[in-house]
């Protein structure tokens, strides 16, 4: 799978010299996101294409091709593979549609065997491309820039997909990778957990799924991978699993059937692609929490009862201990120093830190929710540079602020320190979740594939 | 109530020329955000403040005072009510603490006391303040600056209503006022909503809330108020309920009891402020749909499965009739005109154009929820134009757009020419279930409403 990701050479087959052609779109992509390894143009017209010289035939390439990606109109697919076979290219990405997502189950069987009798892996057909950012590859027909991360990415849907490529980069969310699995006619979502399993610049991976070809598959995949998991699997209802079966042929299945199978092999759930992001970002940056107990500090009563409220409901266990009467230091005398820690609107920076101080040094703390209401004697960007300064980085922390577009930009400023902020108490406390059930999940997949040994 | 929002003048007791103060603030945002009635600063120091002559005390001002903000120490508060009284001021809006929730009940009892006797209302004390955007009126220490709009905004949280004045700016969400009730001594939750009632400037209220004084009194105002009424009440759990009691000294009672409450006369409950904010857009801006028929109209296959999923779940019946096959004229071949009715990532904004059109025309359908992933071939700003021409008002339209920077931008401009769009598939399809939820409470409202007559 190595060479879909960190290919030595790239060929573009179907480049293109029309900007409003996808195969000018995937090279322009490659060159300009700053790929380092060799790129080749290939169209049978010859010439230039962004400066490039253009090769009439993949075959005609004086160096060896790791990754062809293919976008040509899906009749001459076959031809184009049986030369890439020739070649001896050893991945295939098919951008390329009119396969059987349309009803034309036959010509994709014959690309695949094609494939097959030579040896090449087929990402495909009825993609958008792949890209994985430690390699500067983005060889996609999205937006030019992505942003740098620990999250992979698979993607079910084309269009959600390259929406979510420009969405995750103003949301200041890093991926390692995003790929479009389109019609899975030979690569599976199970070779990729594999490949992101082995892969150490990705530490989370984000599904979205609409069904799986092999069930049973699929289980074994996650339950031999060492990383958290975070599926949206849409066509949950009845009316959405009818409109996931035109969409992209899936056999959604019972909902029952799915959640029952995510729950045995640990995968964690998540109902929105919001809410995927909530908890992935908090999972790819944040240790492991020691136990189980949660400390709330806040500058407002209100977000604090919402953020308690959240905590019970989504079973986030608040700490309670004599020992809280610590937080007394950093208060005024109405405060309280209570769970949730309300050290009020009066707070500024130094008392904010104080409070982070405190929680860090006491054992008996295994995570922090840190929430914030913007106020007048509290900047948002000084507290965000007061705790990027402050946090040692051995416990969870978890951030919500409430506010104006200074508040936004604190919000960014901590994302991008790799301290994960939120805009909603509710997402902080569903992060935290998130990173208790992955330790719960975590174990039991280390059991489930020591009993299978 | 009139002249806590359009009052012909204001003083501010307790003005003061250090920025830092609370006094200075407020007379600061009165001043900037351009308030048209008269103004006077009150300290007994006199002199000037931001070019203000400022009076020794309320009673040497010498015209009519409608409303005072009062921000001095909460000893001197009982001093400076009587001689509000004595100048015949008729409200007052009282931002000092340290009454009620610090324990002081006694000191609360005797400004309610003293108000009463001059017959002044009171609104706190333990306030932020009062603004109300079409009388250009911000008498409070939040931001200077108020998105205004249709949403009345009831806070018992202080740092959260605050906080919620640049969050609701920075999120396109237009406010027609945005009211601080404190400790509630005097003017209620009831008095509020009876007021907005009246209101030709409010639509929709949202009610951030931890506890009502006299349920059976809230009940009444509900069921004699004829607008949309949007509640987040937190302090649901049992640990939230406690944090609440710690908070605001409310008694929270069971959430069971306030579920079934709201149900009975009509509240919309929102589970967390970003829902409540997204009903009240689409309540606020859209019209009552007349039938039950919703329409879903997509680009991308995976969004419209994700809205098919949400639409099943909130209950929002999709339409399913032999006439979606006009869709047929704005698709290719491999489209599909079943709802979700996917236009393809082919779609340009001529295509959505026609399918709005199409919706817009059948008389079998009510409402449209038109949704779009950011492709190279539909430019979402473009895309957005194109809506505001085609958009003819008549029916519910909601709109979810998923994409980078321009997409985002082109969600600001829908939103401020009153097309609620958000940024997921999920807000879009509660949107439209909130709607039709105000038009099943609607009905009965007033049903109840007769019946009590």
């Amino acid at each position: 799978m190595e060479f879909f990701f960190r290919p030595q050479s790239v060929a573009v087959i179907g480049a293109s010299h029309s900007p409003s052609k996808i195969g000018h779109q995937i090279l322009r992509n490659i060159l300009s996101y700053g790929y380092k390894g060799k790129v080749y143009p290939v169209n049978p017209k010859g010439g230039e294409i962004l400066g490039k010289k253009v090769y009439r035939s993949v075959e005609e390439i004086p160096g060896d091709v790791d990754l062809a990606v293919v976008a040509v109109p899906a009749p001459l697919v076959p031809e184009v593979l049986e030369s890439c076979g020739r070649k001896g290219v050893k991945g295939v990405a098919i951008i390329s549609s009119g396969f059987r997502e349309v009803g034309n189950r036959e010509l994709e069987e014959r690309v695949v065997e094609i494939a097959r009798k030579h040896g090449m892996r087929v990402l495909g057909p009825n993609i958008f491309g792949v890209a994985y950012t430690p390699a500067r590859l983005n060889a996609t027909f999205g937006p030019e820039n992505i942003q740098k991360g620990k999250i992979a990415l698979i993607s079910q849907s084309g269009a959600l997909g390259i929406a979510l490529m420009g969405w995750t980069q103003t949301e200041e969310i890093g991926l390692s990778a995003i790929v479009s699995v389109g019609n899975k006619a030979d690569v599976s979502d199970e070779d990729l957990l594999d490949f992101f399993d082995s892969d150490p610049e990705t530490r989370v991976i984000v599904i979205y799924m609409e069904g799986v070809h092999d069930g049973r598959a699929f289980m074994e995949a996650v339950r031999r991978n060492g990383k958290p998991i975070v599926v949206i699997k849409a066509g949950r209802s009845e009316r959405g699993a009818k409109a996931a079966a035109s969409h992209t042929g899936s056999l959604a299945g019972s909902d029952l059937v799915y959640d029952g199978v995510f729950r045995q092999v640990g995968v964690i759930r998540a109902r929105t692609v919001r809410d995927a992001f909530v908890m992935a970002r908090a999972l790819s940056e944040l240790p492991e929490p020691r136990g189980e107990n949660t400390v709330i500090i806040t500058n407002g009563g209100g977000i604090g009862v919402l953020a308690t409220d959240a905590a019970q409901e989504e079973g986030v266990k608040l700490y309670d201990g004599p020992d809280l009467a610590a937080f007394r230091r950093v208060m005024p005398p109405f405060g309280s120093f209570r769970n949730p820690v309300d050290i009020t609107g009066m707070a500024d920076v130094d008392s904010y830190m104080g409070a982070l101080e405190i929680a860090q040094a006491n054992p008996n703390i295994h995570s922090m929710a840190l929430l914030y209401c913007e106020t007048a004697v509290c900047d948002p960007l000084e507290l965000a540079e007061g705790i990027k300064r402050t946090y040692d980085g051995r416990k969870p922390l978890v951030v919500a602020m409430v506010g104006g577009e200074r508040t936004e930009e604190a919000i960014r400023a901590l994302n991008s320190a790799g301290i994960p902020a939120y805009d909603a108490p509710e997402d902080a406390v569903r992060a935290l979740k998130a990173l208790y059930l992955w330790k719960k999940y975590r174990k039991k997949r280390s059991k489930q594939f020591a009993d299978t040994q």
